[in-house]
């Protein structure tokens, strides 16, 4: 028979899965907005941040809760607290969404994107919601061997920042600076979004292996 | 007389305060390096992130094992977490200090910022200095009205911040487009180390007052 606790524990995981969703929902939206400047989607992705913060501080105080009740040791203490951490890494993943928004929005009615570089922030967008579903799946299943694909699909993001950077410094660049300053930012938000995702494929996998993913 | 458990809490308060020593030496070092292009200084910032990182794995490790014997409640545990957070946002802090460092070794032996940033990268570089000595005593004394200051140190920050920004994208500026990008991720860097600080601060006060600082 399944325990409080244990429900206690699942659902913990499941609000976290919820966070993946919001978090990705978010990011989709975000680099819709900065993509076809509109206004209306970015007000709507900074508005939404609130909700994931506050969908967060209330996870938190309910693990909080959960260790002040039940007292928990050894690794059912170490999964809440893992629990606490990642629910910080979305978080911070949000934010880095309500970023992009805000970039938009700084440069609405302009395009903040100049054409050469549409392709490198759509795929950027992509990888980030990929990473993102595949994370709330880590989280839902502790698959470690999903948690490793994390790992290289970072790599991907990595590959694409630095495509993104080599375009801001080709002689040919004709945007001036306001715009590569832009890009400069929007390529670290979402380099960090994956880095992000990809702590919290670490958390699990060393959750489930005691093991530093290498 | 005073107990055991209290003892640890006094000792990992301690270790927090170590690592914000440790953190701001770091930002201290990576701030000379890239306004003097000092590789061998830029190498010890980047070799010595490793240590802060084990020293903020080790003081998480005698946390979770507290909880787990001391099965803490109410403000005890709340404090045990709060300190698990600003474990988390002082290792953040040596990672910016890091990353100050390898765009000196990156750029070196060439000067990542041009005469005319000096005395603004300086000027943050003192500011991010300030504000993690603020942040150790704040820890050690759990002192509200200072932790209230480290917001207006952090007003300090933004504003060098915007200054940054305004000499980047100045039509005089005539280092490029590579330069501009380094001090983006530079102003970032600095920006963001001060923010972690005034989360720390956040989390004091709160802790204390059980309300948020506003």
């Amino acid at each position: 028979m399944r325990s409080v606790f244990q429900d206690e524990l699942d659902n913990v995981s499941q609000s976290l899965v919820d966070l993946t969703a919001m978090v990705s929902a978010s990011m989709t939206k975000a680099t819709t907005a900065i993509l076809s400047c509109d206004l209306k989607l970015a007000e709507e992705v900074i508005a939404t941040d609130v909700k994931i913060d506050d969908y967060q501080h209330e996870t938190d105080s309910r693990i909080i809760d959960i260790i002040a009740r039940q007292q928990p040791v050894a690794s059912d203490l170490r999964a809440l607290v893992t629990a606490l951490r990642m629910g910080s890494d979305l978080e911070r993943m949000g934010d880095l969404a309500h970023h992009v928004a805000k970039v938009a929005r700084l440069r609405h009615p302009n395009a903040a994107v100049p054409p050469e570089l549409v392709s490198i922030i759509q795929a950027m967008g992509v990888a980030a919601v990929a990473i993102t579903e595949k994370t709330g799946v880590v989280i839902a299943t502790r698959d470690t061997q999903m948690a490793l694909e994390i790992e290289r699909d970072d790599d991907v993001m990595d590959d694409l920042h630095r495509k993104l950077i080599a375009v801001l410094i080709e002689p040919t660049w004709k945007h001036g600076i306001e715009t590569a300053i832009d890009l400069t930012l929007l390529g670290r938000y979402y380099e960090r979004y994956a880095d992000h995702a990809v702590s919290i494929a670490r958390r699990v996998y060393f959750l489930v292996t005691g093991e530093y993913a290498s």
